[in-house]
């Protein structure tokens, strides 16, 4: 499971870019709030900070963590240019293997920037594409490293948990890819939903498990019967189809 | 009018941080997209590069620009954390009046980077609030300047044009502030909407210049009978209530 994002959790690795518990001041009349100095960037002795666009597409499902790289001479910072969350994958020490993987789920408005030297996974997303805004190292000398992680570690939750439960009342160990809602009306935290349909990474629709009208039936679900917190994350990522 | 923000008419003042028209190149086994060195941080010497978040929020209306700011030792990026389109006021020479303002509409996927020395009007955000990722420059010295603009320059087009037309064919000269959308299904490109009534920010609903209910119909308009533009920017900035 991913560790929540947290300036102290992360403080190993470099800072976390977000408004909560931040210093910020009124500016431009009152019209403004000014949560200054998240980050320093640290471009190096030679080197200058550079702003880029990153557009992330999703990794390969299921994601298999095979190497880190990392940036010698310059820090690196990430912040999401829309609302989904993301994941963070980083690990201390010189050479890393797979145990000394740190799996965080960042939020859609949290940003990280890495220290200069930290080992840590290219972009994970969790929605189809994101736009990040980087602001990284330009300068001479070679600042890119990157180490195999042997064996590949596989990340099991980069989606949220199968609801299915088969009839031994084991629940299925697949995630959500798909989720479709129906009778949709309204938007944000006043919508209104029939019904959800949903499909795992293992098992599809689950449809051969039992007879196909009875195992469609139990891959749709009323809003109830599924938790909130994987409604959230299934509409903050914008995996719902409707 | 504002103007469009391109490169080019933006080059007297700083860069424009956008991927449209950029160098790009794939990294991270493909799945990413770099565009690459959008702006390069100028933090001047013993200065560095900081990154911070502003919180913005609606100036009054009208917006009435009276002064203008610089900041001599640094340079100053602004990018826009959500889609709303946003604006930018500037201008060129050492003591600038309302006649040397320029009116930028720039979109939520477009961020501007400031020359040190630019002067520039604080955030004027469309949407009721917006956040933005700011690099920007800290150190030693006095890196504020601000200058006075007389008479207040009044930004007539901050709202897209009132479409209320007078019995003598004249077009109300007010702004649409509000607009609601009845009949809403699905989202995006593929929304349908039955009706939307508007609100103008010179004489709200009409309401009083004819019959109220002939009037309150004169704001009432089917989806056919506004400008797409007119449309797009009303979804895009966030302000339709439905």
């Amino acid at each position: 499971m991913p560790e929540t994002l947290t300036a102290a959790a992360f403080a190993p690795f470099g800072t976390v870019i977000e408004t909560a518990g931040a210093a910020s001041l009124p500016i431009n009349d009152g019209t403004t709030t000014r949560f200054h100095a998240l980050a320093t960037a640290e471009p190096g002795p030679g080197g200058e900070a550079i702003v880029s666009i990153f557009r992330a597409s999703q990794w390969p499902r299921p994601v298999t963590i095979r190497g880190l790289e990392r940036h010698p001479l310059g820090s690196q910072a990430f912040f999401p240019l829309s609302a989904e969350d993301w994941l963070v994958v980083v690990a201390e020490g010189a050479r890393p293997g797979a145990a000394d993987l740190r799996l965080f789920r960042a939020r859609g408005d949290q940003g990280v920037q890495y220290r200069p030297g930290v080992w840590h996974h290219p972009l994970l997303v969790l929605a189809e594409r994101q736009d990040f805004l980087v602001i990284d190292r330009q300068g001479p000398g070679e600042n890119l490293e990157q180490i195999a992680v042997e064996p590949g570690a596989v990340i099991e939750s980069a989606e949220p948990g199968c609801p299915f439960v088969y009839a031994n009342a084991k629940r299925c160990p697949g995630g959500i890819h798909r989720i479709k809602a129906y009778g949709v009306r309204g938007r944000g935290r006043q919508r209104e939903v029939r019904k959800y349909r949903v499909w795992c990474t293992l098992k599809g629709d689950h449809a051969g498990i039992l007879s196909s009208h009875e195992g469609k039936q139990r891959m749709e679900f009323y809003p109830d019967e599924l938790p909130d917190e994987l409604l959230d994350w299934a509409w903050d990522s914008g995996m719902v189809e409707y």
